[in-house]
C-alpha cells in the first residue's frame, strides 16, 4: 500500500532494508558505523546534476554527469541552483561536500533518506529536510526525502530519485514570472519548499475525496464492507501527519531565523509557508477525525445489520415453530378407541379447526411484532 | 451536506475545485503559480462596492460598480467602510490594492477564499480573516470567508458573495445607536467582527436543538435509527470548531496589539470579543461531547435491542422446540404389538397425559425464565 | 433534565430563548444590539435590594424596593453589601451602574446571565462572575449566575433570582463569627465566593452517590438497564465541569491580583479558595472517569448477557433439534413389507431403543457442553 | 471496596459524611462554617503524642497523653519530632497550633482530612500534605492523610489514625543508621516523606500482580469473567493516581524551595524523592494502560466467545433442520392409491434411500462448513 | 512475555522481587533502608571489569577481576573506559565509588536497576542512565539498565549483566575508525549512548514487521484470531515507550549542558542523538497507532464474521422451518371420513402439489434474501 515509502535504495549494502517495515524508517546509520561518515565506494546509480545559475538578466542551464565538473563552475551569477536527482551514489555527495564545505552529519542525513523534516544551522550553511508527497500508480503514497543546502548564493537540492514537483519553479525561473529572478538564493530556497508544500494540497484532496466516497457508500447502503478501505486511508493519513508535524517546527525556525541566512523580506514568505503548513495540519486532522467517525459509523452499521438479520430470523422462527408444534400434535398416534384421546381428529371440521388455530397463532405473533415495531418500514 | 463550504468560485480556472472534497480547502494558490500574484484578466462577476463614510455628524452611502470610482472618493469623513460583496473578480481586488497600498500576499489570501481565521500585520494595515457562519436552505452549513483590511480611517471588508449578517452594523451606523458614530475605524472593525461572532450563537443553538431532539428521540424509543443524523451533526460541529479555534488566537492578538493599529479603548472591546469566542468554543466542545455521548447511547441501545430480540427468539424456541419433540415422539410408528413399544398410545388418557406433559414442560421453562428475569416488564 | 439552566428570563424580548437548547447559553447580546447597552424600559420583575452595612461594632440591615433609595444611603460603615435578587429589571441595574460608576460592559454581562465564570478589572472596581449550583426538585441541576462588583468598601452581588446559599455568610455577619466583621469588603467578597464554592461539595457528593448506586446496581444484577441514568449523570457532570474550569483561572487571578483591589491577607484566603476549586475539579474528573468506566462496564455487561442468552438458546436447540429429528425418522411412513424399510419399528424393544438413542444423544451434547464450560455455575 | 477512603471520623458532627461517596472527599469545612476555625469542644478520641527528640549524641522518646504536656518540653536537642496519631480531637490540634504558632488554615486542613497533597509556605513554617497508602484486609485500599508541619528544629506529623509506615524512620533514628541523626529537621521531614513514598512501591506491585493475574486468566481461558475485577483495579488505580499527581508538584516545590526552610544538601534528597514520584506516576500510567488494554482484550474475548457459540448453534441447526424436514416429508399421510403420491414409501429400499439422502445432506453441509473454516481447531 | 524485564538479580535479598510484576519496577531502595546506602556484604556474582585506556596513539586493554586493581591503574592515556558487566556485587560498586569519588545516590541508582533514563549532575561527574534494548530468544524483550559515570578523562559504564551492543564502539576504538581515538572522554560517552540508541532501530523494525504481518493476516483472512498477538505487541511497545520518553529529556539536557562536562563540538553530536530519539519516538507512536488501528480492524472483523454466521443460520432456518411446517401439516392424522379434513391427502397429485408448495416457499425466501443482498458474493 505504501510501497514507495519502502526503501528504494538499490545498492547491495542496504538490501536488507528493502523488506523492512514501512512503519520503521531505516536508522541514521548502520549500527556500528562511525557517525558522520559516508560509506566509501558508493555503488549506487551516478545521479544527474542539473544546474541553473541566473540573475535578473541571464539564465544558464547545465546538465552535469559528475559532481567533479562543479569545481570548474564559476558562480558568476547571483543565484545557483544545483539539483541532484538521486542519493545512492555516496561519492557524489562526498564530492559536493568537499567543494561547498558541507557538514559531514548533514551529508550523512542526506544520504540516509527517511529523516524527519528539520532544519539545522551549520554556521556556513543551513540544512533543511522536507518530504515531498507523490501519489504513484494504484494510489500508492510516497513521501520522498528532499534535502536542501542553503549557502550564500547557492542552493543544493538532493532528491531521493528522479521525478519531482519542482517543474513549476523551473518554469518561473525560465519565464521570469514573479520575483524569483530578482531575489536571492534564500528566496529560491523558499520557492522550492513552497512548491513542495503546495503539492500536499492535491494529495490531501485525493484522500478527502476517498473519505467522502466511503461516507457516501456507507450512508447509501447498509451492506457495504468498507473496513479495509477505511483502515488503509487512516494508515496513509497517519504517515502524512508524521511528515507534516515536524515541518511546522522547521518552518517556524526558518521564519524567525536570526542568524542572517534568510533575509527579512523572505522571512515574510516563510511565515506564509508556515501558515500553509498549519492549514495542511488542520486538513489532515479533519480527515483523521472523519476517518474515526466513519469507523464508528461502520461499526454501528454492522450492529444494525445484525439486528436486522436477527429480526428476520426471530420473525420466521417464532411464527413457524409454534405452527410446526400444532401440526406435530395432530400427527400423534394415540389410540382413537378412548374418547379422551385426540377427539379433534374425529371432528367433521377438525382440519379447518387446526388451520384456524394456526392462523390465529400467526396473527397473534404478527400483532405482537407490530406492537414491538419489528414489522413495516418505519424503523428501518 | 456542507455544500456551501464547497468552492463557489465560478470562473473557469477553478472549475476542477468545484467537485473537490469539503474536507480539503482549496490551496492558497494553484501549484506552480508565483506566490503573491493574483491571476490576470479576472473573469468572475464584477462585485458591487458599498461605501459608507461617516463621522459623528454626517453619513454618506454610495454604491459603486467599479473599484476605479474609489480613486475619486475623498475620504473627508472620519471613517470610511468599503464593503466588497464578491471575490471572483481579481481586477477589482488588484485595483483596491493599488489605491490603498494593500500587501500582495494579503490580497492573494482574500482572493483564495478558505483561509484559516488569522490576523496579519503588514505595517501600513492589519489584515484579518474571519469566517461568517450561514445556515442555508435544508440546514446546510456555510462558513463564508470575510477579509478585513484595517487602515487608518478606512475599513475594507471583502465577502465571498452577496448576503451577510452585517445589516445590524449598518443600522447602528445609520441610526447613530451606541458609540459607533463617535468612534474611529478600529471600532468599526471591532463592530464587524463582533457581528460575525454573534452570528455563531443562533447557529450553535440550532445544532444544540438538533442534538437535544436526537437525545429525546433516542431516550423515547429504543428503535430510532439516528446513526446518520448523529454523524452529520458531528461533522458540521467539527467544521465549526476548525473555524473557531484559530479565531481565538486572532482575537487575542488584536486584544493585545501593541503596534498602534487598535486604540486602547477599542482593545477592551476586542477582549470582550475574545471572551465570546471562548464561550463559543465551550459550547462547541459541549455539543461535541454531547454528540459523542449520544453515539455511545446509540450503540448501547443497539446492543440492548439485540438482547431484547434474542430474548424473544430464545423464549419461543426454548418453549416450543421441546414441545415439538414430545409431539414427534408420539407420532412415531413403532409396532404396537410389542408391549414395550409406546404403551402410552394405548392408554385411555394418553392424549391428556401428553398435553399435561407439554404444559409441565412449558411451565418449567416459564419458571426458569422468570428466575432469569427475562419475563415481565421489570428489566425492559 | 437541566431545566434550570434554561433561560428563566421572563420579559418578552427573550421569549424565543426560553425554549432554546440547554447546551447553548444565550449570547452576550441579541445580534444587532450595540454592545455595552442595556435594553431600555426593563419589563422584568422589580428585584428586592437587601443591604447589610456594618463595621466591627454596628450592623444595619435594610430591604429596599428601588435602587433609587440607595442614593440616600450614607456609607457610614466600613463595609456595605448590596444584594440584588433578580436581573430581569434592566432599570435597576442601570441605576446601580450610575450610582456606583459600574462599567457598561460589566452591567451587560450581569444582565445577560450565562456568562462563563471570570474576573474583569475595570480600574475602579473588579467584576467577578461565578455560578452557584442548586439542586431543584427532581434532582434538576441549576447553575445560577452570581455577579459580584467589588468596590472599595462596597460589594454588590446580583443573583439571577431569589433564593441562594449565602445565608451562612449573613449569619456570620450577624453573629460576629470569625473575622468577617473585622475585615474589609474584599474579605466579604471572598466570603461570598467561598460560600458559593462550598456549595459545590454537597452537589458533587450527590452525583458521587448516584454513580455509586449505579455501580452497585450494575455489579449486583446483570440485568439492570442503567444506560439512560449513566447518560444523565454524565451530561450534568459535563455542565458542572464547564462551570468550574474557568473558575480556576478566575480565582488564580484574584489570588495574585496586584492592582490593590484585594488586600494581601485576603489573598491567602483566595489561594485557599483556589485550592478548593482544584479539589472540586479533581472530584468532577474522578466522577467523569467513573461515569466512563460504568459505561464500559455496562457495555461489557450487555455483551455478557447476550452470551448468556445465546448459550441457553444454543443449549436447548442443539439438544432438542437432533432429538426431534430422531422422532421424525421413526414417524416416517415407509412400507413395512420390504424388510429394508424401518425394521426398527418392528423390533420388540424398538421404542426403548429409540428412547435410549435419544438419551445417548442428549448425554453426548451435555458432555460436549460441559467440556466447553457452558454448563454449571463456574463461568457465570 | 475503598471503604478506607470513606471518612472514618467518629464524632457526631460528621456522621452524615460517613455514608458519603468515596468519589467525593468531604469538603474543607462544613458549608456555613467560618474558614480557618476548628470546631470547639472536639469530641473525638484523644490522640497519643509520640515525641522523639535527638541530636547526634542523645535520643529521648516520650509518649504524651495531652498536647498541653508539650509546653513543658524543652527543645534542648537539635531535632524534635512530634507524631500525632489521630485528627478527631480538635482541642489537641488547637493546642498544638497555639504552642508552635501554626496557621489556622493549615490546622483546619490537617483536621479536615482528604486534602490534595500540597505544600504551603506560612512564613514561620511549611505545611505539607501527603497521602499514605495502606492495603487493609480484603485488599481494601486506604489513602490516609498525613500532615507535616516543618518548623526550625521541629517536625510535627499528624496522621488520621494510629498505624503507619514510618517505623523504618524510627528505627533509623534509634540505631543511628545513615545520616539522619547528624542532619537537621528538614532531613527528618524528607525521611518521613520518603518513607511514605517508598510505601507506594509494594502497593503498586500488588496491583501490577493483580493485573498480570487477570491477563494470565484472560489469555488462558476464553470463558473467564473478569469484568468486575478489571473495573475494581481501574477504580483503585484512579484513586492512587489522584494522590500522586499533585504530589509531584509538591515535591518539585520542596526541591527548589528558595525561602530557607530546606537546606541545600537536603534539596538534593527531595529531588531524588521527586524522581521516585515520577517513577511511580510512570508505573501507575503503565498499570492504567494495561487495565485499558485488558478491558479491550476482554471485550474482544466476549465477541469471540459469542462467535464460537453461534458457530455451534448454526452448525447443529443447519445440519439437523434440513434432516428433520426430510423426515417430515416421508411422514406425510398422502393417499398411496395414487401412483403420484409418495412412491418412495413403496420402494423396497425407500428407507435406506431416505437415510442416504440425509447423510448426503449432512455431508454437503460439513463440506461447506469446512470450506468456511468453521470446523476443526485451526481457527479457534 | 517480558521475562527479561523481570528482575534478574540473583542474590537472596532480592529474591522476593523475582516474581514481582513486570509492570512495576523494584523501588529505589527497600522500604526502611537509609537512602544513598548500598547493602553491605554484597553476595552477588563478582563482575568482570573491562578497561580500555587510549589516546590517539596508544591503546591498552585489561580485564580485571576486582575493582581494587583499579587503584594501581595509572590513567596515563587521555581516555579510560571502565566497563562493569554486572551490578549484583555491591562491594565492587562501593569500591569504584571510593576510588573515583562517585556520589552515593548515583551508586545506589546504578545498583538498583530499573531507573528511568535520566542525567544527573553531581558537580565532579555526570551520572547518566539509559536502557539498552535486547531481544532474547522467543522474541522476549529486555530493557537492560546501563549506567554511565562521565568523569574528566574517564567513562565508567555499569551494565546489568554480561552481553551488550557496545562491540561496535570497541571495534572503532581498536581500528581507529572515525574520530573516537582523537576525541575526549565526552565523545566516548556520546559514542556509547549513540550505540545503545542505534540498537533500538532493529528492535522497532522487528515490531513493525510483526504488526505488518498481523495486518496482512487480518486483511487476508476474516477468520484469523490475532487478539492475543496484538495485545502482546501493544504491551511491549508500551514498555519501549516508557524507556524512550525520559530519554528525550536526558539527551536534551546533555545537548545543552552548560557546566563544562561536555565539550561544544560533542554537544552537536548529542543533538544528533536527540534527533534520533525523537525519530524513535515517532516510530513507536506510529507502531502504537497501528496497533490500535489493528485492534479496531480486528473488532470490526469479529462483528462481520458474526454477521456472516448469522446470515447462514438465518438462511437455513427461514427456508427449512416453513418447509418442515408444511410437511408437518400433511402428517396430521385427522379422520379422512369427513370431506372437510385434509382433502389434499386424497388428491391424485397431492404429493406433487405439496412438493410444489414447498418449492414455491423456498423460491419466495430466496428472492427475498437476494433482494436483501444476503446471497451472492457481492457483499462479502
Amino acid at each position: 500500500m505504501l510501497a514507495a515509502t519502502r526503501s528504494l535504495m538499490s545498492h547491495a549494502k542496504h538490501k536488507k532494508r528493502h523488506r523492512s517495515s514501512r512503519l520503521v524508517l531505516p536508522g541514521p546509520s548502520e549500527p556500528g558505523r562511525s557517525p558522520g561518515h559516508l560509506p566509501t565506494g558508493g555503488t549506487g546509480r551516478v545521479p544527474m546534476l542539473q544546474v541553473m545559475t541566473y540573475d535578473s538578466e541571464v539564465l544558464e542551464e547545465l546538465h552535469l554527469d559528475s559532481a567533479a565538473d562543479l569545481r570548474t563552475l564559476a558562480t558568476k551569477h547571483a543565484v545557483t541552483w544545483i539539483n541532484v536527482d538521486g542519493v545512492d551514489h555516496a561519492d557524489t555527495l562526498r564530492e559536493l561536500g568537499e567543494i561547498y564545505g558541507l557538514h559531514p552529519l548533514a551529508l550523512e542525513d542526506a544520504f540516509n533518506v527517511r529523516q524527519r523534516p528539520k532544519v539545522e544551522d551549520y554556521a556556513t550553511h543551513l540544512y533543511v529536510v522536507v518530504r515531498m508527497p507523490l501519489l504513484g500508480a494504484d494510489d500508492e503514497l510516497a513521501l520522498e526525502q528532499v534535502s536542501l543546502f542553503l549557502l550564500p548564493g547557492i542552493v543544493i537540492s538532493v532528491q531521493e530519485r528522479p521525478g519531482d514537483c519542482l517543474e513549476s519553479v523551473r518554469r518561473r525561473i525560465r519565464s521570469k514570472t514573479g520575483r524569483i529572478r530578482n531575489s536571492g538564493s534564500d528566496y529560491l530556497g523558499y520557492a522550492l519548499i513552497d512548491a513542495i508544500i503546495d503539492n500536499y494540497y492535491p494529495i490531501l484532496e485525493h484522500y478527502g475525496d476517498r473519505l467522502e466516497d466511503l461516507e457516501a457508500r456507507l450512508l447509501a447502503s447498509s451492506h457495504a464492507n468498507e473496513n479495509t478501505a477505511i483502515h488503509a486511508v487512516k494508515q496513509d493519513l497517519s504517515v502524512i501527519r508524521r511528515a507534516l508535524w515536524p515541518l511546522r517546527e522547521t518552518l517556524s525556525t526558518l521564519a524567525r531565523d536570526a542568524d542572517g541566512h534568510i533575509k527579512d523580506e523572505t522571512r515574510t514568505f516563510f511565515r506564509d509557508c508556515l501558515d500553509h503548513t498549519m492549514q495542511l495540519m488542520d486538513i489532515v486532522e479533519a480527515c483523521r477525525e472523519m476517518g474515526a467517525s466513519l469507523r464508528d459509523l461502520y461499526l454501528a452499521t454492522l450492529s444494525q445489520r445484525m439486528n436486522e438479520i436477527m429480526k428476520v430470523l426471530t420473525l420466521i422462527a417464532t411464527i413457524f415453530i409454534p405452527l410446526g408444534f400444532i401440526a406435530g400434535v395432530y400427527g400423534m398416534n394415540f389410540d382413537r378407541e378412548s374418547p379422551w384421546n385426540m377427539p379433534e381428529l374425529g371432528w367433521t371440521h377438525g382440519y379447518p379447526f387446526a388451520l384456524a388455530l394456526m392462523s390465529a397463532t400467526t396473527l397473534a405473533f404478527v400483532v405482537y411484532f407490530r406492537h414491538k415495531g419489528w414489522l413495516g418500514g418505519k424503523n428501518e
